[in-house]
Parts: structure tokens; C-alpha cells; sequence
């Protein structure tokens, strides 16, 4: 009974049967995001959202009932379990922000669709190599909002009150959005020398970024090559251990004929 | 007479013809946008145009009579006939916006000229290859816009009043044009958390856009990669292979001489 | 004589003055800009300026003088010539505006230095291979800039009213800068569709930018890899001709070894 | 007595105990932000800080005694001593700012953790190459910058009153924030033809750092290639060396074979 039923959850059909849901759930939460729809259908469209959730569910249950624990190993379950429970919570009173969450379940998508799954795959093994510049950017981070908020926390509360609101400023500077005539012109009216903090912050953040930037492309571009070069390589290699080969066996005949030649002679 | 007309309209002459012709039209459609020239020579732009059009028409005719049907099977012949069948359609009341469509037919140019083509082709070859992240890139942008719908829409209808709203909203973060100083502090007055929505929304799209980037790159180059290390491959292969051969005989050689010597022992 | 004053033009020291005269112009210059030190010691500068600039025209007599007509074949001399040619035009009423080029001398630190000579070399090496993307660009640019004229010029004359305000008008919008607070949403206010005109304007923009990037650095890259493995196959096929030949020459002496076995067999 | 102390101090469990004080002090000195912290437990911080301070500078005396003056050989004592320095001078009245450069100690993580270190070390390593490009840009600024303050100085002394104003005001344009809704638009205003001079100078730079840009990335690549194209050579030289020796002792002992059949011939 459990291998019919994984085999059932692994089947193409079932597949195919839970990507139309999720488009279908798509398309039904992108409408309730209408008033007018909301006025006319809205009871049907909450319904059918109630349906599906509970197609989810079965879904859900099922798979673990036919991968049993091992259904805890795959990430990529995980992040099913978890999207679909966060449906299932209650959404009232200070939790109604759960309610917009619901539209999360149209990422299962990227669970079930192989090709979306590599292109995430791809992304997050990326991350990894990126760790050192990653740790190094949120310690600059940290030091220019600290000294920020030590500086300007006073004059310019709105920007820099505290930590938290350093932070994002520093964020919108790096983004280069508004950064001069939004915040770093105000501010030099009061401190005219700020641009020596604001000037070096773009060029270090932009320097840093541009490095993460290289990294990954290259490592990307490395793994390409490795294959392709291995390759080339064994072709080539292939060819000269056949004449390496040859060039030995011709040694050992040479060696027999003049054995010959010596018996011969004497 | 069906063939005549083929090699007149693919001759070099004809195409130096057509180009001139375009490159004509291109002039006068701009002089149109100017108030001062449409007063003074109006009447002459608007026949001279017309005379354009009608050109293009018989080149068309030409066209699809030397080819027959075949010439459907081009997809630059279907461009130039959607382009020249805009500028046809009456253009009165509410399609009076057709008209401004008519400077597409400088675009005919892309069609006719060989290097233009063979740029406008490989930004299409890059395409495909960009299909899953382009996907992964909708699929963000629809559950961000009925997310931010949902949570800001009653609050800001200017910015997420529907789901159109939203995506164009969305579309003007990931671009950074004001996003922080125009929207996001903004919406932070009336949500101070809704930070926690923009900046992982800029985050996301940023790494996104930045690993398609990245993937373009990498297959460039990896194809003019393929073709240089094939070359060179080929040429130490060639010399290997010649080696081989060499040795190869020699052995046979070798052989030869053994069975003379061992007769002449025996 | 002639052959005297080309040593004297073209020598390491000569050079050396050349530069340390154009540093402390680009000084001069510089402190003209200051309305304190031009009270102070304005006429001075301006004496000193003319100095130099007298410097100037003698240096280039002079290299006229010592390679004759060949000195307009090299193009950092043509630069040179046209540099110091502007600063002798009289500056007076509507040309006031060449006073302030004269800071464009400056520029003939690139023609004397020759390691800045190199980067604006290899700069304009990468032009050519960008020339149909670059066609293709302007094409792009003149076919919307027609449309967005006939379209918005008169709802927005200040922003599309005619050809040269829309080129403008586009080109901000493709650097990304205020493109939707700015432009598009005070435009979809009168025009709801417009986005319709404007998104994919930016799509389409970015995405031959990007093309026109990545070929360069392909071709950079390119460039790079094949000095890189020209040289690497070379030391293989050194060795792999080194073998070929040494077999051969084994072929041979075989040959000889088998004629002279044969011939005592006889 | 002195290699005791070099070993404690270039020991793990030092390095460790170093590491854990700096993120403590960090946080500590982020803790120095809030208005609310400093009112509660600010004279704990304080005394702590001084505590932290205290440890550090008995650990540079203790590494400085280890090491003896090659201390200052390594770039990276040079820079925890110079860190230590700024807390140790008296923050008093004009030199309170001082006091916000504390936070500059959290930057000792780099010099502590080796991985931080090298990726510092690779972003340094990366500079000298780009020296010639921005010698070039500052060049271009330059000139830039004292063309606009004579243009532009009297009309807009705000934006290109005097050169620093103008490098400023070059350096927001070049990073494109508010560059037209900001500045052009205003100065076309006074002045209808300087977009003649904003225009080329994006352009400009944008093209020199794009080409800065390529140039790291390039040179990046180069190394990665150069080593792996080493390794990849080195597999096939290995083995054709290996046949060249076989052929060459081949060769000679065919030489010994032809002699004794000269030998008996004889």
C-alpha cells in the first residue's frame, strides 16, 4: 500500500494535476485582490481557496505517509510543509498579516517544476563562495551605521535616530537612491564635511559589491571550463598513452631482435 | 518571369534602393514631430509619406510573389508585413494612435541590413537559455504584487490599489528609482515594518537579474570557448595522430626485419 | 639641425618638462577658479598662463619643425595641435565660452604619458566591434523619440515637445533616473496606457546595454585567451615535433639497418 | 622568555579569546547608540569599553615585545596599532569626533580572521592594475570639474560654486542620482545648451568605469586560466616527455644493434 501510494505522489500525472492547482490557486488569489471581484464572487473564491488548501493537505499527508521520514530529508519538502502550515494557522486579530502569506503556496511551484528547482539550486550553491565578502559588507555596514548614528543620530533623527534607521539609510545610499540631494546634501548644510563619511561609503560598498559581483562570475565560468578543459584534456591524453603504448611494445620487440642478433653472433 | 523578379528584389542594388528609401522616410517622420516644418511643408511630408508607403507596398507584392509562400516562413518577411500593414489600417478616432506607429517602418532597416540582422538574431539566441529565470522572475513579481496588494493597497491606492498598480510599483523598486525617499519611507510611516517586504523584495530581484546577467555571460563565452580550444585541440591532435602513424609503422617495420633475421637463424 | 631638435623633442627629459609644465598648468588653472585667488594673484595667473601656452605653441613648432609633414599621421599629434589651436582663438562675446576650455589642455597629459595612452588606445580599440549595437541603439532611440513626440508632445511640451527634448527626455529614462516619480507616473495620469510605451522602452534599452557590455568583455576575455593559448599549445608542439622528428630519424636508420640485413642475406 | 610570549600571541586560543572581544566590544559600542541603553546602563559601557581598550593595548605591547620591529613590517600590526592609537588620543571638544572612531576597532576582526584577510588581500591586490584608469578618471574629473565651475560657478554657486562643490556635484551625476530632474533641467533652464556637457561626461565615465570594471574582471579570470591551463599543460607535457625519452633510448639501442650487424658483416 505505501509503494502504491508513492508511486502514485511521484507519478507524472499527479504532477501535472498539482502544478494546474497551484496556477489555478494563483490566479484565484490574484483575483480576491480585486474589490470588484471581491463584491461579486468573493464567497466562491474563498471557498475554492479553502478546497485547494485542503487539496494541499492531502496532498501533504500523503507524501509523508509514503516517503515516511526520509520525506523530512528533502529541503525541498520541508519548504512545502512549511508554506502549506503557514496557511493553516488561524489569521485573526494580529496575525491577519498570515492572511496575505497564503500567496506564498504559488512558490510550491518552483518545489515542483524540476527546471525552476535548478535554477534555485544554482542560486544557493552560489552562496557559499560568497561568505567571506558577505561577512566583510555587513561589518562595513555596521561600523559606517554605528559612526552614523554617533554623528548625525542628533541633527538628523529621521535618518539616523538609531541603529535600525542608520542601517536602512546606509542601504538606500549604497542603492545610490536619492543618496545626494535626498540625504547627503541635507546634511552637509549642518556638517559640511559629511561627505568625507558618505563619499568613501559608496566607493567601499561599490568596490565590495563589484568583488562579490567577479566572484561568482568567475567561479561560474571556472566550473564551465574545468569540464570543457578536462575534456580536452582527455582526448588529447587518450591519443599520446596509445603512442606512449606502442613506442614501449616497439622497445621490447627491438630488445627480442637483438637478443637474436647476439645469439648469432656468438 | 517569377525568377527575374526574385533576383531583383534580392540583388544588391535593390537592397542599396530600399535602404536609401527608409533611411529617406526616417528624415521626413521626424521633420513631422516639428510644429514649424509641419506648417511650412506639411502637405509635402504627408504625400511624400504616402508615396513612401505605396513603395513599400509594390516591394511587398514583389516580394511575395517571387517567394510565394515561402516567404512566410521568414520571420524578417513577416516582420516587414506587419510593419508595413500597421501603417495601412485607417487611423481615425480611437486608433488615431496607429499613426505614431508608422516611424516602426524605420525599422525596416534592422530587416534589410545583414549586421543589424545578425545583432537583433543573437540577443534572440540569448533568449531561450534566460527561460526558467524569467519564469522565476514572474513568479517573484506576482506573489510580491498580490502580497503588497493585500497589505498596502487600502493604505496607498495610488501605489498598490490593484494588482496592476502593484506590479508597476514592484517594476520601479527593482529599478531603484526612488524607491526609499518616493515609496518605501513613505509606506514605513504608516507599516514601520514594511521594510521587511521592500528590502528583501530589492535583494531578491537584484540577485536574480544579477545571476541572468551572469548566466548570458557564461554561455557567450563558453560557445567562443568551444569553437578556440576545438581549433586548438585539433592541431596538437593532428600532430599526435601523425606520431602514432609514424610509430605504428615503424613497429610493422621492425616486424618485417624480425622475420628476415629469424629466417636467416633458421 | 632637424635631426637635432627631433633627439631634443623626443627625449626622456624634454618629456619630463613637457609634463611637469602641463601639471602645474592644470595647478594654474585650477586656483583660476577661485574668486580669492584670482583677487589676490589673478593677474599673475593669467600672465603665467599665457607663458605657457606661448611654451606650448614653441613645443609644437618645434615638432612640426622636426617631423614635417609625417606629424599629422600620428593622431595624439593632431590632439595636440587641435588642443593648443583652441586656446589661440580669440575668447571675446558669444565665444567667452572657449575661455573655459582652455583647462582641456590639461588633456595632453594622455598624449604624453604613455601608459594613459595605452588605456584611451585599448578604450578605443573596443569602438569598432560596438559599432552595430551602437547603430542599433540610436535606431532604437530615434524610432521611440518620434513616437513619444507625437504622442505626449503636447500634453508634456517641456519633456517631449519636440525631437531633441524626447532624445533628452529618453535618455534620462534609460540612465533609470526618476524615470517613474519623475516621468511615467505623472504621464499615466493623463495618458493611463503609457506604461505601455515606457516599460518596455527601459526593457529594451537595458537589455542592449547589457549586449553591448557583455561583448565587449567577451572579446576582451577573447583576446586575452588567445595569446594565453597560442603560447600553451606552442610548448606542446614543440615537444610532440621533437618526437615526430626523432621517430622519423628512427624510421630511417631502420631502413638502413634492414638494407644492410637483406643485403647479407643475399 | 620573548619566544614564550610569541607563541602565546600567535596562538589559537589567543586568536580566539581576541576574536570574541572584538564582537563583544561591538556590540557593546552598537549598545552606545541607544539613548535608552546609555540612560541605563551607560556608565557600564563606558567602564567596559575602557576595560576592552585596556586588553587591546596590552595585547599590541605583548606582540610588539614578541615580534620585536619586524611588528611593522606586516601591513596588517600597522593597521590594529593605528586603531588602538585613535581610541588612546583625548577626545576632547574640537576632537570629539574622535570618539565616534572607536567603532573603527571592530575593522581588527579583518586582521584577526584569516579569511577576511584575504579577501582584503585580494581586493588590494586587485588596485595596482587599475592604476593607469584612475589616473584617467581623475584627470577627467578634473578637467570636468573646472570647466563647470566657470560655466556654471556664478549661476549655480550651490552646485559649481567653487571646484570642491563641482567635484561633488560631477561624482552624484556620474553615480546618475537626480543628475537630470536634479541638475540638468535646472541648469538647461539658465544655460539650453549644457546637456552638450552633462551628456558627453556620462557618457565618459560611464565608459571608463565599465572598462575599469572589464579590466578586473579579466584580469580575475586570467589568473584563475593561467593556473589551471599550468596544471592542464603539465598532465601532457609529463607524457610526451615520457615518450621522448622512450624514443631516444629506442634510438640508441637501435644504434647498438646496427653496430653488431656492421660488426659481422665486417
Amino acid at each position: 500500500m505505501r509503494n502504491q501510494v508513492r508511486a502514485l505522489v511521484t507519478s507524472r500525472n499527479w504532477e501535472f494535476c498539482i502544478i494546474s492547482i497551484i496556477v489555478l490557486n494563483a490566479v484565484t488569489l490574484g483575483l480576491e485582490t480585486s474589490s470588484f471581484m471581491m463584491d461579486s464572487i468573493g464567497g466562491w473564491l474563498v471557498l475554492f481557496d479553502k478546497i485547494i488548501l485542503g487539496i494541499f493537505v492531502v496532498e501533504l499527508v500523503l507524501r509523508l505517509y509514503a516517503h515516511g521520514l526520509s520525506f523530512f530529508k528533502d529541503p525541498w519538502s520541508i519548504f512545502d510543509f512549511v508554506i502549506v502550515g503557514i496557511a493553516l494557522i488561524p489569521s485573526s486579530g494580529a496575525m491577519s498579516v498570515l492572511r496575505s502569506l497564503r500567496i506564498l503556496r504559488v512558490l510550491r511551484l518552483i518545489s515542483v517544476v524540476p527546471s525552476l528547482r535548478r535554477v534555485i539550486g544554482g542560486l544557493i550553491a552560489a552562496l557559499p563562495g560568497m561568505g567571506s565578502i558577505v561577512v566583510l559588507m555587513a561589518l562595513v555596514f555596521y561600523v559606517f551605521a554605528v559612526m552614523a548614528t554617533k554623528l548625525f543620530g542628533q541633527a538628523f533623527p529621521e535618518w539616523f535616530g538609531d541603529l535600525g534607521a542608520s542601517l536602512y539609510t546606509l542601504f538606500q545610499i549604497m542603492t545610490l537612491e536619492s543618496w545626494s540631494m535626498g540625504i547627503v546634501r541635507p546634511v552637509m548644510e549642518v556638517f559640511p564635511l559629511s561627505w568625507l563619511f558618505f563619499v568613501p561609503f559608496i566607493l567601499c560598498t561599490a568596490f565590495t559589491v563589484l568583488n562579490l559581483f567577479i566572484g561568482i562570475i568567475v567561479s561560474a565560468m571556472q566550473e564551465e571550463h574545468e569540464a570543457e578543459a578536462d575534456a580536452n584534456r582527455q582526448a588529447i591524453q587518450d591519443e599520446t598513452s596509445q603512442i606512449l603504448e606502442e613506442v614501449k611494445a616497439l622497445r621490447l620487440e627491438l630488445k627480442e631482435l637483438r637478443g637474436k642478433v647476439s645469439e648469432k653472433s656468438t
